[in-house]
């Protein structure tokens, strides 16, 4: 069994990454988003264990403590985590993961996981980000504002990603997604651990033709 | 404009890397093959500067006094050999550029082009190698041998490759092909070189949102 493989997505907001990520499970077998701690309530149809692991503040806290977050965040009054124990399980069950983080949490990752491959989403343009911010023209102008400044903050850490996948043509954008996937699995080290057999019967001076 | 990306691309007789590249060329555009120089003589139906380019023994000898080659080889009594100042401009223009060498050549070239990606292409089996070798049976014993040795050769280099594509089931390694190209059309320099003015106007501080 090879070791799966870490992902860490970033974007804006308005740049898509929701619907690639989700295109992109609908493709590949072997890879999942993973599930993270939080302490906002649950709102309806959520459900624990598939939208977060909702768990109060004491809970969260020792988990904290315990240096059992690969990366956490206090988003206002909520806190919001990605277990170690749980990521490290599924890599080393084969499959890949995905984190879905910003910039800060992409940087506490890279530090555990070096080799982790981390990947920044950009709009096409600055109109369609605007466009996409703005939403259906109900929202005050102030609010928007905001978002853009959010976003632009977010974006200005673009430079410290491997990959950058610009979100212009969907389909090219989830090609080039799947594409990072796919990669990561014909790694020399991913195949000479999960094809040893193979490998060393291919290279058997046995010959076999007489 | 972002420089091209090299590819050095190797595989034993019959693992079937000749019919992948060729089909990758037909799903990608902004990739083609390196063409080499050969003092071999040309073949019916071939020709110069599509399948080789076709130099005299002085010529090509010439080319090697200059430096002029990424790599060469003698086989038997021919040169074979890659250009450089033909792979660099082809690469400064933007083009990926695939050299379908063998270890050794790739060897030679990984020194000189050290950002060149590098995937060795292997069988799906002992079996299946060696009903390719024996090709349609009208072969002598000794001459499959041969060929057995020579790809056994050849694999036990598979190691020194950063990928490793298994041709399976050929859709799938095709599709793993592919990637590889894609992904390295996603790299962050080479987004920041191509994509200057894109992200310059993603990250400009003047708003344009009131």
């Amino acid at each position: 069994m090879s070791q799966g493989t870490l992902f860490i997505v970033s974007a804006p907001s308005g740049a898509g990454k929701t619907s690639l990520v989700r295109a992109l499970l609908e493709r590949l077998d072997g890879i999942e988003v993973s599930v993270s701690h939080t302490t906002r309530p649950k709102r309806p149809g959520e459900v624990d264990g598939v939208n977060y692991h909702f768990v109060d503040v004491p809970a969260f806290e020792a988990m904290i403590e315990r240096g059992d977050f690969v990366e956490h965040a206090r988003v206002f009054d909520n806190y919001y985590g990605t277990s170690r124990p749980a990521v490290q399980a599924r890599l080393a069950a084969g499959q890949d993961v995905i984190l879905e983080i910003d910039w800060q949490g992409a940087r506490q990752v890279r530090e555990q996981f070096p080799e982790a491959q981390s990947v920044f989403i950009l709009p096409p343009s600055r109109a369609a980000l605007e466009a996409r911010l703005t939403g259906r023209g109900t929202d005050d102008a102030e609010v928007i504002a905001r978002r853009m400044r959010d976003a632009i903050s977010e974006m200005s850490h673009y430079d410290e990603y491997d990959h950058v996948i610009i979100n212009d043509d969907f389909a090219v954008a989830l090609d080039e997604l799947c594409a990072l996937v796919l990669t990561s699995r014909t790694r020399l080290a991913r195949v000479r651990a999960g094809q040893a057999a193979l490998i060393e019967a291919l290279l058997s001076q046995d010959h076999g033709v007489e």
